[in-house]
């Protein structure tokens, strides 16, 4: 059965995409612990992070680093954090948290309320900033 | 003023370490939130994450991957997962955090008590089983 993740990629199941290339979609996190809490996802589906090929890897985090400057740029957080846990769902994909304050909860579970509005509006306030 | 980090490099400062190239070092967290858990610094002193330049960043991976492959065989958690946050120590590290559960809190701060003689015995697990 297809990975959730892949759904998304295959249009099955709607997001809010910020990037797309060949080899990734990204989009924010449906759960998000921070706004603009965005997720990173290689369209090959492969459970563990650390089992992505190593190009494909590398590729995953520039564009990680791509979009935490976006983030960065639309959002102003302090930064922006990564975390890769993957138990969730067997599709290997790749947090950025923009860290707003220093007190701020870095944990998948500790979700801040947003609503369908300020989603739309953050998916394309991030995506403006994007130049692939 | 030289980071935590860098006077643990320089030696200054003692550490669990369990490899070391010429760009990075890596040794246990002295706050752990699980057993084995690691950090991987580039021994280069640059604030921000998604600062490094982009082979040292690559490196950084590639280095996180080895040491999470040794992690698994010598801890066999359920995976290793990563966080980068840094609003501690102005010094990128990423941290390599074995799972042990999925009901496992990852998030730092949440630590757990490891006896100083286990972490001589961790890190020689870890390390026996990485070649560099």
């Amino acid at each position: 059965m297809s990975s959730i993740f892949t759904k998304i990629i295959e249009g099955e199941i709607p997001c809010h995409k910020v990037a797309e290339t060949d080899e990734h979609i990204a989009f924010l996190d449906i759960n998000p612990i921070a706004e603009g809490h965005t997720l990173v996802v290689p369209k090959q589906e492969i459970d563990y992070f650390f089992d992505l090929p190593t190009e494909l890897m590398q590729s995953t985090m520039s564009l990680s680093r791509t979009i935490s400057g976006a983030i960065d740029e639309a959002l102003n957080p302090l930064r922006t954090g990564i975390i890769v846990q993957g138990l969730e769902v067997p599709h290997a994909h790749l947090h950025l948290v923009p860290l707003y304050k220093k007190t701020q909860p870095m944990a998948l579970g500790h979700n801040v309320p947003v609503s369908e509005e300020r989603m739309v509006e953050l998916k394309e306030q991030i995506s403006s900033h994007i130049s692939l």
